[in-house]
Protein backbone atom coordinates (compact mmCIF):
# COMPACT_ATOMS: atom_id res chain seq x y z
CA UNK A 1 0.00 0.00 0.00
CA UNK A 2 1.10 3.15 -1.06
CA UNK A 3 0.20 5.97 1.67
CA UNK A 4 0.54 9.90 0.67
CA UNK A 5 -0.19 12.44 2.53
CA UNK A 6 -0.96 16.47 1.09
CA UNK A 7 -1.13 19.75 3.62
CA UNK A 8 -3.89 22.32 2.74
CA UNK A 9 -2.83 25.26 4.12
CA UNK A 10 0.73 26.72 4.09
CA UNK A 11 0.76 26.54 7.48
CA UNK A 12 0.69 22.45 7.64
CA UNK A 13 2.66 22.10 4.94
CA UNK A 14 5.27 24.08 7.14
CA UNK A 15 4.05 21.16 10.11
CA UNK A 16 4.41 18.52 8.08
CA UNK A 17 8.13 19.44 6.93
CA UNK A 18 9.14 20.26 10.58
CA UNK A 19 7.53 16.61 11.49
CA UNK A 20 9.62 14.96 8.74
CA UNK A 21 12.69 16.83 10.06
CA UNK A 22 12.18 16.11 13.40
CA UNK A 23 12.07 12.16 12.46
CA UNK A 24 15.06 12.34 10.30
CA UNK A 25 17.24 13.92 13.61
CA UNK A 26 15.51 11.24 16.45
CA UNK A 27 15.60 8.55 13.32
CA UNK A 28 19.51 9.49 12.62
CA UNK A 29 20.22 10.03 16.31
CA UNK A 30 22.43 6.84 17.43
CA UNK A 31 24.52 7.18 14.17
CA UNK A 32 23.74 3.30 13.33
CA UNK A 33 25.34 3.79 9.88
CA UNK A 34 28.73 5.70 9.46
CA UNK A 35 26.77 8.40 7.19
CA UNK A 36 23.90 9.26 9.22
CA UNK A 37 25.59 11.87 11.11
CA UNK A 38 24.99 13.75 7.59
CA UNK A 39 21.62 13.40 7.94
CA UNK A 40 21.35 14.02 11.18
CA UNK A 41 23.12 17.82 10.75
CA UNK A 42 21.29 18.65 7.95
CA UNK A 43 17.87 18.02 9.09
CA UNK A 44 18.74 19.45 12.43
CA UNK A 45 20.18 22.89 10.22
CA UNK A 46 17.16 22.63 8.26
CA UNK A 47 15.04 22.52 11.60
CA UNK A 48 16.91 25.87 12.92
CA UNK A 49 16.22 27.78 9.29
CA UNK A 50 12.69 27.19 9.70
CA UNK A 51 12.35 28.12 13.12
CA UNK A 52 14.37 31.25 12.62
CA UNK A 53 11.96 32.01 9.41
CA UNK A 54 8.73 31.86 11.60
CA UNK A 55 7.60 32.12 14.61
CA UNK A 56 6.26 28.63 14.92
CA UNK A 57 5.70 28.40 18.69
CA UNK A 58 2.45 30.67 18.98
CA UNK A 59 0.82 29.14 16.02
CA UNK A 60 0.95 25.72 17.02
CA UNK A 61 0.05 26.88 20.65
CA UNK A 62 -3.36 28.46 18.93
CA UNK A 63 -3.58 25.17 17.06
CA UNK A 64 -3.96 23.51 20.03
CA UNK A 65 -6.00 25.66 21.73
CA UNK A 66 -8.66 25.40 18.52
CA UNK A 67 -8.60 21.38 19.33
CA UNK A 68 -9.05 21.79 22.66
CA UNK A 69 -12.09 23.86 22.07
CA UNK A 70 -12.79 21.51 19.62
CA UNK A 71 -13.25 18.38 22.15
CA UNK A 72 -14.88 20.30 24.61
CA UNK A 73 -17.38 20.16 22.51
CA UNK A 74 -18.30 16.61 23.37
CA UNK A 75 -18.39 17.13 26.96
CA UNK A 76 -21.35 15.74 28.75
CA UNK A 77 -22.30 14.58 24.68
CA UNK A 78 -24.47 10.85 25.23
CA UNK A 79 -22.72 7.83 23.93
CA UNK A 80 -19.38 10.09 24.11
CA UNK A 81 -16.46 8.10 26.73
CA UNK A 82 -15.86 11.03 29.28
CA UNK A 83 -13.43 9.64 30.84
CA UNK A 84 -10.98 9.07 27.40
CA UNK A 85 -12.35 12.71 26.56
CA UNK A 86 -11.29 13.78 29.74
CA UNK A 87 -8.12 12.35 29.24
CA UNK A 88 -7.44 14.05 26.04
CA UNK A 89 -8.24 17.66 27.30
CA UNK A 90 -5.68 16.50 30.31
CA UNK A 91 -3.54 15.90 27.49
CA UNK A 92 -3.95 18.86 25.51
CA UNK A 93 -3.81 21.40 28.57
CA UNK A 94 -0.71 20.34 29.61
CA UNK A 95 0.78 20.04 26.62
CA UNK A 96 -0.25 23.73 25.80
CA UNK A 97 1.19 24.80 29.39
CA UNK A 98 4.47 23.37 28.44
CA UNK A 99 4.63 24.97 24.81
CA UNK A 100 4.02 28.29 25.87
CA UNK A 101 6.16 28.11 28.87
CA UNK A 102 9.16 27.11 26.03
CA UNK A 103 11.74 28.82 24.75
CA UNK A 104 11.78 30.31 20.85
CA UNK A 105 12.15 26.71 19.09
CA UNK A 106 16.01 26.34 18.15
CA UNK A 107 17.18 29.17 20.21
CA UNK A 108 19.52 26.96 22.61
CA UNK A 109 20.83 25.09 19.89
CA UNK A 110 21.72 28.62 17.53
CA UNK A 111 23.48 29.50 20.25
CA UNK A 112 25.70 26.24 20.59
CA UNK A 113 29.15 27.24 19.67
CA UNK A 114 29.98 23.71 18.35
CA UNK A 115 26.64 23.76 16.08
CA UNK A 116 27.08 26.92 14.79
CA UNK A 117 30.78 26.53 13.76
CA UNK A 118 29.78 23.41 11.38
CA UNK A 119 26.23 25.02 10.51
CA UNK A 120 27.40 28.03 7.85
CA UNK A 121 29.62 25.63 5.66
CA UNK A 122 27.55 22.50 5.91
CA UNK A 123 25.89 23.65 2.88
CA UNK A 124 28.25 23.99 0.76
CA UNK A 125 28.39 21.42 -2.48
CA UNK A 126 30.51 18.31 -1.14
CA UNK A 127 31.17 20.69 2.08
CA UNK A 128 31.50 17.60 4.86
CA UNK A 129 35.35 17.11 3.76
CA UNK A 130 37.30 17.48 6.75
CA UNK A 131 39.46 20.58 5.35
CA UNK A 132 35.89 22.26 5.25
CA UNK A 133 34.67 21.14 8.96
CA UNK A 134 38.23 20.34 10.51
CA UNK A 135 35.66 20.60 14.10
CA UNK A 136 33.36 18.32 12.57
CA UNK A 137 35.74 15.48 12.08
CA UNK A 138 37.24 15.94 15.05
CA UNK A 139 33.90 15.62 16.59
CA UNK A 140 33.85 12.99 14.28
CA UNK A 141 36.43 10.81 15.71
CA UNK A 142 35.39 11.21 19.44
CA UNK A 143 34.45 8.25 21.34
CA UNK A 144 30.62 7.36 20.84
CA UNK A 145 30.01 7.56 23.85
CA UNK A 146 30.82 11.06 24.27
CA UNK A 147 29.13 12.06 21.25
CA UNK A 148 25.92 10.15 21.97
CA UNK A 149 26.08 12.55 25.22
CA UNK A 150 26.19 15.79 22.82
CA UNK A 151 23.11 14.08 21.25
CA UNK A 152 21.22 13.86 23.44
CA UNK A 153 21.82 17.01 24.76
CA UNK A 154 20.98 18.77 21.49
CA UNK A 155 17.89 16.70 20.74
CA UNK A 156 16.48 17.47 24.56
CA UNK A 157 15.89 21.16 23.17
CA UNK A 158 13.88 19.19 20.56
CA UNK A 159 11.32 17.84 22.93
CA UNK A 160 8.50 20.31 23.43
CA UNK A 161 7.99 21.13 19.40
CA UNK A 162 8.18 17.08 18.91
CA UNK A 163 5.43 16.69 21.52
CA UNK A 164 3.11 19.39 20.55
CA UNK A 165 3.53 18.94 16.89
CA UNK A 166 2.82 14.97 17.44
CA UNK A 167 -0.43 15.40 19.38
CA UNK A 168 -1.45 18.37 16.74
CA UNK A 169 -0.91 16.08 13.78
CA UNK A 170 -2.35 12.91 15.56
CA UNK A 171 -5.43 14.94 16.83
CA UNK A 172 -5.79 16.08 13.09
CA UNK A 173 -4.97 13.00 11.28
CA UNK A 174 -7.39 11.21 13.92
CA UNK A 175 -10.23 13.31 12.74
CA UNK A 176 -11.20 12.04 9.99
CA UNK A 177 -10.81 7.81 8.52
CA UNK A 178 -9.93 6.59 4.84
CA UNK A 179 -13.09 6.13 2.73
CA UNK A 180 -13.20 4.50 -0.64
CA UNK A 181 -13.25 7.31 -3.72
CA UNK A 182 -12.89 6.52 -7.43
CA UNK A 183 -10.80 8.68 -9.12
CA UNK A 184 -12.64 8.99 -13.05
CA UNK A 185 -9.91 8.69 -15.65
CA UNK A 186 -7.24 9.26 -12.92
CA UNK A 187 -8.81 12.90 -11.82
CA UNK A 188 -10.80 13.42 -8.82
CA UNK A 189 -11.86 17.07 -6.79
CA UNK A 190 -14.27 17.96 -3.97
CA UNK A 191 -15.29 20.97 -2.17
CA UNK A 192 -14.31 20.95 1.60
CA UNK A 193 -14.44 23.30 4.56
CA UNK A 194 -11.51 24.21 6.92
CA UNK A 195 -9.42 20.98 6.10
CA UNK A 196 -6.09 20.45 7.12
CA UNK A 197 -4.39 17.31 5.50
CA UNK A 198 -5.67 14.79 2.70
CA UNK A 199 -4.58 11.35 3.68
CA UNK A 200 -4.54 9.08 0.16
CA UNK A 201 -3.56 5.40 -0.28
CA UNK A 202 -3.48 3.84 -2.94
CA UNK A 203 -2.13 0.07 -4.14
CA UNK A 204 1.45 0.25 -5.20
CA UNK A 205 0.40 -2.24 -8.38
CA UNK A 206 -1.06 1.01 -9.86
CA UNK A 207 2.05 2.50 -11.13
CA UNK A 208 0.46 5.92 -10.67
CA UNK A 209 1.43 8.54 -7.96
CA UNK A 210 -1.11 11.35 -7.05
CA UNK A 211 -0.03 15.03 -7.80
CA UNK A 212 -2.36 17.16 -5.82
CA UNK A 213 -3.45 21.01 -5.66
CA UNK A 214 -5.97 22.16 -3.20
CA UNK A 215 -6.47 24.91 -0.50
CA UNK A 216 -9.05 24.62 3.00
CA UNK A 217 -11.71 24.66 0.41
CA UNK A 218 -11.41 22.44 -2.55
CA UNK A 219 -8.89 20.19 -3.52
CA UNK A 220 -8.21 18.28 -7.12
CA UNK A 221 -5.85 15.21 -7.16
CA UNK A 222 -5.21 13.92 -10.85
CA UNK A 223 -3.29 10.11 -10.87
CA UNK A 224 0.28 10.25 -12.88
CA UNK A 225 2.03 7.40 -14.65
CA UNK A 226 5.29 6.71 -12.71
CA UNK A 227 6.79 4.81 -16.00
CA UNK A 228 5.54 7.40 -18.49
CA UNK A 229 5.50 10.73 -16.39
CA UNK A 230 1.84 11.92 -18.00
CA UNK A 231 -1.10 12.10 -16.62
CA UNK A 232 -2.67 8.11 -15.60
CA UNK A 233 -6.13 7.85 -17.59
CA UNK A 234 -7.64 5.19 -16.03
CA UNK A 235 -9.97 5.08 -13.25
CA UNK A 236 -8.33 4.49 -9.96
CA UNK A 237 -10.21 3.17 -6.71
CA UNK A 238 -8.43 4.94 -4.05
CA UNK A 239 -9.02 5.54 -0.24
CA UNK A 240 -8.74 9.20 1.10
CA UNK A 241 -9.54 10.92 4.28
CA UNK A 242 -10.23 14.83 4.52
CA UNK A 243 -8.83 15.57 8.17
CA UNK B 1 45.01 8.48 15.80
CA UNK B 2 43.38 10.76 14.02
CA UNK B 3 43.78 11.58 10.08
CA UNK B 4 43.54 14.88 8.29
CA UNK B 5 44.27 15.92 5.01
CA UNK B 6 44.19 19.27 2.83
CA UNK B 7 44.35 20.01 -0.74
CA UNK B 8 47.19 22.78 -1.50
CA UNK B 9 45.32 23.93 -4.83
CA UNK B 10 41.64 25.18 -5.50
CA UNK B 11 41.52 21.94 -8.39
CA UNK B 12 42.52 19.17 -5.72
CA UNK B 13 40.14 20.79 -3.41
CA UNK B 14 38.01 19.64 -5.85
CA UNK B 15 39.12 16.56 -6.39
CA UNK B 16 38.98 15.62 -3.04
CA UNK B 17 35.08 16.91 -2.62
CA UNK B 18 34.77 14.94 -5.92
CA UNK B 19 36.30 11.85 -3.59
CA UNK B 20 34.29 12.17 -0.53
CA UNK B 21 30.95 12.35 -2.41
CA UNK B 22 31.45 9.41 -4.80
CA UNK B 23 32.95 7.32 -1.46
CA UNK B 24 29.27 8.83 -0.06
CA UNK B 25 27.72 7.24 -3.30
CA UNK B 26 28.61 4.54 -2.99
CA UNK B 27 28.98 3.59 0.33
CA UNK B 28 25.11 4.64 0.70
CA UNK B 29 24.10 2.70 -2.31
CA UNK B 30 22.81 -0.44 -0.74
CA UNK B 31 20.33 1.70 0.86
CA UNK B 32 21.23 -0.10 4.01
CA UNK B 33 19.44 2.08 6.40
CA UNK B 34 16.04 3.66 6.00
CA UNK B 35 17.68 7.25 5.46
CA UNK B 36 20.78 6.54 3.56
CA UNK B 37 18.13 7.31 0.22
CA UNK B 38 19.19 11.09 1.44
CA UNK B 39 23.05 10.50 1.23
CA UNK B 40 22.73 8.91 -1.78
CA UNK B 41 20.76 11.36 -3.53
CA UNK B 42 22.01 14.26 -2.57
CA UNK B 43 26.08 13.19 -2.59
CA UNK B 44 24.27 12.30 -6.43
CA UNK B 45 23.39 15.75 -7.08
CA UNK B 46 26.13 17.30 -5.40
CA UNK B 47 28.47 15.39 -7.67
CA UNK B 48 26.08 16.54 -11.22
CA UNK B 49 26.26 20.59 -9.60
CA UNK B 50 30.30 20.06 -9.63
CA UNK B 51 30.32 18.13 -12.91
CA UNK B 52 28.32 20.98 -14.78
CA UNK B 53 30.45 23.82 -13.26
CA UNK B 54 33.59 22.68 -14.11
CA UNK B 55 34.94 20.38 -17.41
CA UNK B 56 36.79 18.08 -14.64
CA UNK B 57 37.55 15.01 -17.43
CA UNK B 58 40.35 16.67 -19.22
CA UNK B 59 42.03 18.56 -16.17
CA UNK B 60 42.10 14.41 -14.41
CA UNK B 61 43.42 13.34 -17.95
CA UNK B 62 46.20 16.19 -17.76
CA UNK B 63 47.20 15.57 -14.02
CA UNK B 64 47.28 11.35 -14.60
CA UNK B 65 49.25 12.42 -17.95
CA UNK B 66 51.81 14.12 -15.65
CA UNK B 67 52.11 11.00 -13.42
CA UNK B 68 52.77 8.97 -16.15
CA UNK B 69 55.60 11.29 -16.96
CA UNK B 70 57.22 11.74 -13.74
CA UNK B 71 57.18 7.78 -13.15
CA UNK B 72 58.44 7.27 -16.52
CA UNK B 73 61.65 8.89 -15.46
CA UNK B 74 62.35 5.43 -13.17
CA UNK B 75 62.75 3.33 -16.40
CA UNK B 76 66.14 2.11 -16.43
CA UNK B 77 67.17 3.20 -13.23
CA UNK B 78 69.06 0.65 -10.98
CA UNK B 79 67.45 -0.19 -7.83
CA UNK B 80 63.77 0.42 -9.30
CA UNK B 81 61.45 -2.59 -9.96
CA UNK B 82 61.14 -2.61 -13.62
CA UNK B 83 58.40 -5.03 -13.57
CA UNK B 84 55.68 -3.34 -11.11
CA UNK B 85 56.90 0.26 -12.46
CA UNK B 86 56.07 -1.24 -15.93
CA UNK B 87 52.41 -2.13 -14.07
CA UNK B 88 51.84 1.29 -12.88
CA UNK B 89 52.39 2.77 -16.45
CA UNK B 90 50.63 0.42 -18.58
CA UNK B 91 47.54 1.33 -15.47
CA UNK B 92 47.69 4.81 -15.64
CA UNK B 93 48.04 4.32 -19.63
CA UNK B 94 45.25 2.11 -19.71
CA UNK B 95 42.70 4.58 -17.40
CA UNK B 96 43.79 7.64 -19.38
CA UNK B 97 42.31 5.95 -22.35
CA UNK B 98 39.24 5.17 -20.68
CA UNK B 99 38.87 8.82 -19.33
CA UNK B 100 39.41 10.27 -22.78
CA UNK B 101 36.93 8.15 -24.70
CA UNK B 102 34.30 8.55 -22.22
CA UNK B 103 31.90 11.16 -22.05
CA UNK B 104 31.53 14.35 -19.98
CA UNK B 105 31.13 13.32 -16.23
CA UNK B 106 27.63 13.46 -15.41
CA UNK B 107 26.15 13.92 -18.82
CA UNK B 108 24.36 10.96 -19.48
CA UNK B 109 22.69 11.32 -15.25
CA UNK B 110 22.04 14.65 -16.25
CA UNK B 111 19.54 13.38 -18.99
CA UNK B 112 17.88 10.90 -15.97
CA UNK B 113 14.43 11.88 -16.40
CA UNK B 114 13.74 10.46 -12.84
CA UNK B 115 16.70 12.18 -11.44
CA UNK B 116 15.90 15.39 -12.88
CA UNK B 117 12.40 15.36 -11.94
CA UNK B 118 13.47 15.15 -7.89
CA UNK B 119 17.23 16.99 -8.49
CA UNK B 120 15.21 20.64 -8.42
CA UNK B 121 13.21 19.78 -5.21
CA UNK B 122 15.67 17.98 -3.81
CA UNK B 123 17.59 20.86 -2.01
CA UNK B 124 14.52 22.32 -0.68
CA UNK B 125 14.25 23.00 2.90
CA UNK B 126 13.10 19.54 4.13
CA UNK B 127 12.50 18.97 0.46
CA UNK B 128 11.87 15.56 0.89
CA UNK B 129 8.29 15.43 2.44
CA UNK B 130 6.26 13.07 -0.17
CA UNK B 131 4.23 15.81 -1.35
CA UNK B 132 7.32 17.75 -2.09
CA UNK B 133 8.65 14.74 -4.19
CA UNK B 134 6.18 12.19 -5.05
CA UNK B 135 7.88 10.26 -7.90
CA UNK B 136 10.83 10.05 -5.28
CA UNK B 137 8.01 8.59 -2.17
CA UNK B 138 6.75 6.79 -4.97
CA UNK B 139 10.02 5.11 -6.16
CA UNK B 140 10.70 4.38 -2.25
CA UNK B 141 7.92 2.18 -2.26
CA UNK B 142 9.31 0.19 -4.96
CA UNK B 143 10.60 -3.38 -4.30
CA UNK B 144 14.36 -3.84 -3.49
CA UNK B 145 15.39 -5.73 -6.66
CA UNK B 146 13.80 -2.50 -8.78
CA UNK B 147 15.41 -0.04 -6.85
CA UNK B 148 18.88 -1.52 -7.10
CA UNK B 149 18.37 -1.77 -10.89
CA UNK B 150 18.10 1.78 -10.92
CA UNK B 151 20.86 2.41 -8.56
CA UNK B 152 23.62 0.24 -9.88
CA UNK B 153 22.13 1.98 -13.39
CA UNK B 154 23.25 5.32 -12.19
CA UNK B 155 26.83 4.45 -10.26
CA UNK B 156 27.67 2.64 -13.68
CA UNK B 157 27.93 6.26 -14.69
CA UNK B 158 30.24 7.21 -12.50
CA UNK B 159 32.60 4.43 -13.07
CA UNK B 160 35.27 6.37 -15.19
CA UNK B 161 35.45 8.94 -13.06
CA UNK B 162 36.06 7.33 -10.34
CA UNK B 163 38.84 5.09 -11.23
CA UNK B 164 40.54 7.91 -13.06
CA UNK B 165 40.19 10.02 -9.29
CA UNK B 166 41.28 7.37 -7.06
CA UNK B 167 44.33 6.40 -9.33
CA UNK B 168 45.38 9.83 -9.64
CA UNK B 169 44.99 10.21 -5.59
CA UNK B 170 46.34 7.32 -4.75
CA UNK B 171 49.51 8.14 -6.62
CA UNK B 172 49.49 11.52 -5.38
CA UNK B 173 49.39 10.02 -1.97
CA UNK B 174 52.10 7.56 -1.74
CA UNK B 175 54.62 10.10 -2.94
CA UNK B 176 55.56 11.03 0.14
CA UNK B 177 55.79 8.91 3.39
CA UNK B 178 54.63 10.36 7.02
CA UNK B 179 57.38 12.09 9.56
CA UNK B 180 57.70 13.09 12.74
CA UNK B 181 56.75 16.88 13.11
CA UNK B 182 56.81 19.12 15.95
CA UNK B 183 54.41 22.32 16.07
CA UNK B 184 55.68 24.86 18.55
CA UNK B 185 53.33 26.74 20.66
CA UNK B 186 51.27 24.68 18.47
CA UNK B 187 52.18 26.60 15.26
CA UNK B 188 54.47 25.09 11.83
CA UNK B 189 55.40 26.31 8.79
CA UNK B 190 57.01 25.65 5.64
CA UNK B 191 57.91 25.98 2.10
CA UNK B 192 56.91 23.60 -0.27
CA UNK B 193 57.67 22.66 -3.99
CA UNK B 194 54.48 22.04 -6.29
CA UNK B 195 53.17 19.89 -3.46
CA UNK B 196 49.11 19.05 -4.01
CA UNK B 197 47.93 17.70 -0.50
CA UNK B 198 49.32 17.91 2.87
CA UNK B 199 48.53 14.46 4.83
CA UNK B 200 48.56 14.68 9.12
CA UNK B 201 47.70 12.37 11.68
CA UNK B 202 47.61 13.47 15.21
CA UNK B 203 46.53 11.34 18.60
CA UNK B 204 43.07 12.07 19.38
CA UNK B 205 43.78 12.49 23.04
CA UNK B 206 45.49 15.58 22.11
CA UNK B 207 42.43 17.55 22.13
CA UNK B 208 43.41 19.91 19.38
CA UNK B 209 42.58 19.90 15.52
CA UNK B 210 44.59 21.51 12.37
CA UNK B 211 43.61 24.40 10.90
CA UNK B 212 45.75 24.96 8.01
CA UNK B 213 45.92 27.51 5.22
CA UNK B 214 48.34 26.67 2.44
CA UNK B 215 49.64 27.15 -1.05
CA UNK B 216 51.67 25.16 -3.82
CA UNK B 217 54.52 26.97 -2.10
CA UNK B 218 53.82 27.02 1.58
CA UNK B 219 51.84 26.55 4.19
CA UNK B 220 51.19 27.02 7.94
CA UNK B 221 49.21 24.61 10.51
CA UNK B 222 48.05 26.05 13.38
CA UNK B 223 46.59 23.74 16.02
CA UNK B 224 43.15 24.85 17.65
CA UNK B 225 41.67 23.38 21.31
CA UNK B 226 38.54 21.45 20.37
CA UNK B 227 36.94 22.48 24.16
CA UNK B 228 37.88 26.01 24.21
CA UNK B 229 37.64 26.95 20.33
CA UNK B 230 41.39 29.09 20.31
CA UNK B 231 44.61 28.68 19.80
CA UNK B 232 46.22 25.78 21.49
CA UNK B 233 49.44 26.87 22.78
CA UNK B 234 51.37 23.87 23.67
CA UNK B 235 53.78 22.44 21.69
CA UNK B 236 52.63 19.64 19.36
CA UNK B 237 54.11 16.29 17.97
CA UNK B 238 52.17 15.28 14.57
CA UNK B 239 53.32 13.27 11.67
CA UNK B 240 53.27 14.86 8.18
CA UNK B 241 53.40 13.93 4.59
CA UNK B 242 53.66 16.57 1.96
CA UNK B 243 52.43 14.63 -1.10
Amino acid sequence: MYKFEHPLTEKVRIYLRVETLLEQVHQSADFHSPLEYQVFFRSLFDLLDIFEQIQLKPELAKDLEKQRLHYKHWLNVADVDQSKLQQVLNNISEVHKTLLAAERFGESLKQDRFLSTIRQRFSLLGGSCCFDLPTLHYWLHLPLEQRQQDIRHWTQHLSTVTTALDLWLKLTRDSASLKPKTARAGFYQAEVEGANILRLTTPIELGAYPMISGNKSRFSIKFMSFQTGFAYSQDVEFQLAIC
